[in-house]
């Protein structure tokens, strides 16, 4: 399996429309099985992002499928910008 | 919800037991909803911990159940410490 973790930061003021960009955009993507979009309560922009995938190739060609581009191009004009960024390698637990 | 992004570090040369005992440890918690256990591909000693649960309340109770009880005293002398610890409010995704 493949993760992410990961926090965004909105344009100020933008995160409330952000999160509803972001949560209307989970449609179906394939080898996906934990995406989870989480406010970040220590601060007012900021929005963590978990994921977990079968593999590194299912999450690179999620971007590329047409409900997410659409999802990326609405979200971007909102986005300042990405402070955290880790991989990792998810092995098990609940829920996934 | 609550959500929680922590990583755990192993004693040294203990990753890969730490992992084992924390992965046998995953029998129900009422109110989890998604308990990710990762190898962090970036350190040696590395564990990443991401973890939603109905309310913050559920998360604290857990930690009270005696197969619980029981991993956090196995795992114990295996863990060095932790250095990233994130509380987060999960608002929706895949697989929560």
């Amino acid at each position: 399996m493949y993760g992410l973790i990961g926090r965004m930061l909105a344009a100020e003021g933008k995160r409330e429309d952000l999160l509803r960009i972001m949560l209307e955009g989970n449609a179906a993507m394939p080898g996906c099985r934990s995406y989870v979009i989480a406010r970040d309560p220590a601060s007012e922009d900021g929005i963590w992002i978990t994921e977990v995938w079968d593999s590194q190739e299912q999450h690179a060609a999620s971007l590329h499928l047409p409900h997410v581009q659409a999802t990326i191009a609405r979200a971007r004009p909102l986005i300042a910008g990405f402070d955290q960024r880790f991989e990792t390698e998810p092995m098990g637990g609940v829920g996934i």
